[in-house]
């Protein structure tokens, strides 16, 4: 039951050059061996040798236009005012493009020059020079020069020239195979889950889709390399030990996918060790902190951490080098641009630490604004659009600060992305995919910080659009009032999106029977509220205050969730008994929905922005009827207003 | 045998929008249907739908640290000064990383906090909030959740997600087919060509081997299309058509390839006018010009030139965006970078031009050298760095003028490229391969413009390295006059590459029985010189000047060339019956050689380049015994003194 936990905390620098010494020791990284592809097979690849040309191009003096092929000595003094005839046969010959020029002619005159005059005669308004309009032998590719260099990438311009120069095939560097291990007993594969599921049998508590291996084997054929997914081996050290030895006669390098920290169950290292060496075991690194890093059989053998957003970083970290340099490359530079963070990130003080971002260009700053951190969601790398490194040392970032990104997207598409930042809501949500049919080359990216947020970052300058509905308690109006307090001098236009009713998110069937806000004070409800500064957190507390409820008595209050999902998804687990949210989020989970109030949702736009190039996709989706039937169709919204500016 | 010549000249804005009206009329581009792929397949595919989550993500409560899971209210008030000791089974409950929460639980204590007591005991030191440690259902992704959007690139993080939220397989579009068809009865394919090779039977003058079409095919692939690449098709008006006609039922696009233009053997624009319209037969661009834009049966029919280059640039403008628009995606921009061009530049007024040229980053300034424009030389394609864009309208650039290049190779491998500006030399040729294997990502740009084309060039800073073999006439001192004239004012190394022999390159048994330089006044033979400049040349007028014999009296003095292989390709296609050069140029086309003298081949360059980072691999290189071993074995060379600083 007690366990030891031993991990090392090395500095990536440190972990890297420690890495390589095991490598250097072990003989260095063996190139994969050559092979003969077809031509056609072979973009993308290596060369494992020079290519020289055996076969000049062209390979005989070729007309380079049509006309006649002459003797530009029989040309001399040729003009419009002075033409000279030249006897077919003996003196010209009619010649294409391309044709092999006559043994003795040495120069082509066009057709546009030449005149027939009859059957045997031509007469040409033009002289020409020595191998005018010729293409001489090798012009483009000498026999026995040089074409490829070794260790050179292969473009499709790049097989051109190789059979020009002669060749049928190509020798090229193997593609380095990298072996993918998943271990764990837990582990079941894609396939077989959906399987199950099929069969109507969901996948059980404490079985995990093992999908990483998919995700790593992605990268590795990105990089050039030739990915073998493996089975799931389950955590028993002489399997683990069995699955590694197997793979060693398979691969280039070995990839054991989690076990990888110093739990009970965690037989990587061990097992890594006990067959070669470990160099490397815990980088000062977040996420990735346990990664294995040692040398097997003279080969590359590394330890991932199980959590996806560790694996794939770490990967990026150790692998990538190592697929591209037995290719004899070395793996391109990703582009870096400054950005400007548009919160503050605390970060520890001993880990570099990799922060996924999105981006987008607002009034000429680039923006970055953290994603979670989990490195278990995944789909904080799906919505990435950068990677900002937090160096070793720095605690971590004021908001507004200047921090250098990894792009892992289009320069391009993080100009032509809205920044929404505010209130979470599903028809924006939709908006996403609606302006996508719009306009392809449009991206919405929306960071659901609350309603309130949303207007402060609209007065940061980091966001295009702020999605809203606060309520003013004293007026009882939406939006208008907190726009002008937060952003008195802008000029920001509200455009409507929808009215949408807030209510209990229940389970099905409403087992408790809650029916107003005073039945959140009975025992036995627990909530699961929205974070401050949200509308729906406002709206709550505003009709709590009206109802003198005191919210401290309310169990649950202050488990705080950022999106209508997240509180859908807490009702749904029974972790809270009821949360505060909209209609769409409770159908979208199945769950029941008791509606208490109805509130206006809008969208604050500084006017510069509204009428922008930029913005004009939206501007057209909100006039989409196609686009308002979708938010209807949700559910609990009434979008008849949407795109009336207030 | 006369025929008429009718070609558009369409300017290429007009040209895409008459052929854009053209696709319109036809009802537009129709996107390929969808098709369902497994993850493992799906990777670079584009989504033809949403992708909705079917599961959450972790599907379950799930402990996210080794250690025990507890109840948060059992573990108010525990310190490290005051431990609370909690019953396991009934209290807390061992638990691994990954594994379900048991029913009641809402936090996890991490091992590191946990004091085991006895088999029944423990006892922690830390309190935990509710949730604390734990990975709630749907934290990552909640079921009904849009996970990736339609029209999405598919990335390997992607298909994790799409894993993660529940299914194995995903709907993409089926990636567009393009159908190219060569043609020309001239056409031998590359397996034709090779197969008849291996027989020792040489292809044909006036046959031409068809590597377009892997051209061609490799960018449709590289775009994310699927490339048909169908047999050749003679000049037959009826052939063509049937095979067009063919080509529609199998593929979205139709590329013909050559007989594009108006000659009497060119079909395309006939064949397609017929099936369809043709919307543009000639566009003012260079390459390019005979181009072809077609709509087929509703589907874009392009008709492309025949030279190589003029297809590939062609192909960029009019078929990279239906590939990439048939995907939903815009093509993506290439990054551009601003270059000083480092010669004149002559382009034709009326047409937009498309310059190649090789960059290298000298003393801070990108420097573009253009390549040779000739539209058969597909080297010039595989020596690019970039394309730079005449627009019509301008009369070209002056020598140090600015322009916009838009890369086609990495920026980074552009910033570890060594600029060679000067005399061509084999060894140099040899010295490229030989870097890469001591530095993988350095390369060597040559650009052959002659020993005093090298001085100026260095004298402009466009260069890094210059290659030279000039004799001052007055001391018989290489080299070093030269570099005091041109270069009065900076501090150049001369670094010794080899002694070389020169003399006159002549068909194998040397017939006419040359062996001085008298013997080329002798009637019927006929030279090919080097250009003004170049160290051959002025050796060559040095010693006739010596011998008192008039250059203007000698056949073919007037006829440059640029390279000692240019030199020897002449000999060997008996354009010219001997040829000033090098020992190495006439063995690698198994010529015969007479030895008239010996001269020092030098590199110039500056001692800021000489002694920078970027010219390391070079100083090791010729340090090395086997890049000397190498050079001598070309023959004609005597490296004993390679790397020594003059």
């Amino acid at each position: 039951m007690p366990r030891k936990y031993y991990l090392e905390d090395r500095a990536l620098d440190d972990a890297i050059s420690r890495f390589e010494a095991a490598l250097a020791r072990a003989g260095g990284l063996r190139q994969p061996e050559a092979e003969t592809v077809p031509l056609a097979e072979a973009r993308e690849r290596v060369t494992a040798a020079p290519v020289w040309a055996v076969r000049s191009s062209p390979h005989y003096h070729a007309a380079a236009m049509d006309g006649i092929a002459v003797r530009a000595a029989d040309t001399v003094g040729a003009t419009e005012a002075a033409p000279r005839r030249l006897a077919l046969v003996h003196q010209a010959v009619w010649i294409d493009t391309g044709d092999p020029m006559p043994p003795d002619a040495d120069a082509v005159v066009m057709a546009e020059h030449v005149q027939p005059i009859d059957e045997a005669t031509v007469e040409i308004g033009a002289a020409v020079a020595p191998w005018q309009h010729v293409r001489p032998m090798g012009e483009d590719i000498v026999a026995t020069e040089l074409v490829i260099p070794e260790g050179h990438h292969l473009r499709p311009v790049d097989l051109g020239a190789i059979a020009a120069a002669g060749h049928a095939t190509v020798q090229v560097r193997r593609r380095p195979r990298v072996a993918i291990i998943p271990t764990g007993t837990e582990l079941v594969t894609i396939e077989a889950a959906a399987a199950q599921e099929a069969r109507g049998e969901p996948v059980r508590a404490g079985e995990i889709v093992e999908f990483n291996s998919l995700i790593l084997a992605g990268m590795v054929e990105e990089w050039g390399g030739q990915a073998m997914r493996l089975p799931p081996v389950p955590d028993r050290r002489e399997l683990l030990r069995a699955a590694v030895e197997a793979a060693l006669d398979l691969a280039d390098i070995i990839v054991v996918n989690a076990g990888s920290s110093a739990g009970s169950e965690d037989y990587t290292a061990a097992v890594l060790g006990e067959l070669g060496e470990v160099a490397v075991h815990g980088a000062a690194i977040r996420p990735g902190h346990p990664v294995i890093l040692g040398v097997v059989a003279g080969k590359p053998a590394l330890g991932l951490p199980g959590y996806p957003v560790s694996a794939a970083l770490t990967a990026e970290l150790f692998l990538r080098p190592l697929v591209y340099r037995l290719q004899g490359k070395e793996p391109p530079r990703r582009p870096e641009l400054k950005a400007v963070i548009s919160r503050k990130l605390l970060s520890p003080i001993g880990e570099d630490e990799f922060v996924r971002v999105t981006l987008g260009q607002v009034d000429g700053r680039l923006i970055a604004t953290p994603l979670t951190r989990g490195a278990g969601v995944v789909m904080s790398l799906v919505r990435a659009d950068g990677i900002a490194r937090i160096p070793r040392f720095s605690e971590g970032l004021h908001a507004g600060a200047e921090v250098a990104v990894e792009l892992v997207r289009d320069q391009a598409a993080i100009e032509r992305t809205l920044v929404a930042i505010g209130s979470h809501d599903l028809a924006l949500d939709l908006l996403g995919s609606h302006l996508r049919r719009l306009a392809p080359d449009t991206r919405l990216s929306s960071a659901n910080v609350g309603s309130l947020g949303g207007l402060l970052a609209l007065q940061r300058r980091d966001a295009h659009i702020a999605g809203t509905h606060l309520l003013d308690e004293e007026t009882g109006e939406y939006n208008r009032p907190f726009v002008r307090r937060v952003l008195p001098n802008e000029d920001i236009v509200l455009v409507h999106l929808a009215y949408r009713e807030q209510g209990f998110i229940v389970p099905p069937g409403n087992p408790l029977g809650l029916a107003d806000l005073s039945d959140l004070m009975r025992p036995g409800v627990r909530l699961a509220n929205r974070q401050r500064g949200s509308g729906t957190r406002v709206l709550l507390d505003y009709h709590l205050r009206r109802a003198r409820l005191d919210p401290l008595a309310i169990v649950g209050y202050d488990r705080e969730e950022f999106t209508h999902m997240a509180v859908a998804a807490a009702v749904l687990s029974g972790a809270a008994s009821v949360g505060m949210g909209i209609l769409a989020a409770a159908r979208a989970l199945g769950l029941d929905f008791v509606p208490l109030f109805s509130e206006r949702y809008d969208l604050a736009i500084p006017r510069r922005h509204w009428e922008s190039d930029l913005l004009a996709p939206l501007r057209r989706a909100l006039a989409d009827p196609a686009y308002k039937a979708a938010v209807e169709a949700l559910g609990g919204y009434d979008a008849r207003q949407m795109g009336e500016e207030l």
